[in-house]
């Protein structure tokens, strides 16, 4: 069982921006090296977290991306499900016993004590070890506490 | 977010003997047919059903497989557990920040959660519209009430 690669990239995106002083600006290229993923990737995942207001940008020479709001009022969960396409967990498109399956109903009851667990997590809870986010980037100091 | 192919899978096939009658040998190709899904790919499963000791296999002209132990004796928990490989729901590996990041405790604990509910689930109560199955199976009747 895996989540998308997008919603990955979503979440190390937003990790990535939690690190930054409040009004720091962070190049895609910059988050692009740090992660090693090339920024076309990124560029459909940076626009889609700036539409859904998760994040701001800015273009330009000093341009970059920032969060749109504190870590603390960025819900795990909300992102997951905005980032995550239809949750199928099983591919009942294609199977002939859909209609009887009972596979189907445990399943979506399961999923939803997953996402119920990342509901109780913010990007905040996620980043409490900000400091050594610093080291792992490279970055020579992050100055918020 | 969504289950490997080969747990979607093996799930078909346990579901497909257990809407057997107890002594019945369903063959490979049947079950194939049923779903649409081709006897290699369906092959790599059942062996392991049958090594997992999920399934019983005869092996003939009359041969084919049936449940080893009760569809009530069969929990969903432990079979999703068995067949998923790893529960690597990002790529961590990949990963710069993996060591710091509280993203990796919090998919756990949603797994947790997730496969918490599996664990509440036989296969026989995901048969529960036994009888329906019959009918989307194509097949003329199912003795066992």
């Amino acid at each position: 069982m895996r989540l998308t690669r997008y919603t990955d990239y979503a979440m190390r995106v937003l990790l990535y921006a939690g690190t930054q002083d409040d009004d720091r600006l962070s190049p895609i290229s910059e988050i692009s090296r740090a992660y090693g993923i090339s920024q076309n990737h990124l560029m459909k995942v940076v626009n889609d977290l700036v539409n859904a207001g998760y994040l701001e940008s800015a273009r330009g020479r000093f341009g970059g991306i920032r969060l749109a709001r504190p870590a603390a009022e960025i819900n795990v969960g909300a992102v997951v499900r905005h980032t995550e396409e239809g949750f199928d967990l099983v591919d009942c498109g294609s199977c002939v016993i859909a209609p009887a399956c009972g596979l189907t109903g445990a399943l979506a009851e399961a999923l939803a004590a997953f996402l119920k667990v990342l509901d109780g997590y913010s990007l905040a809870d996620l980043l409490a070890k900000r400091a050594d986010f610093a080291a792992l980037f490279g970055m020579p100091e992050i100055s918020k506490s």
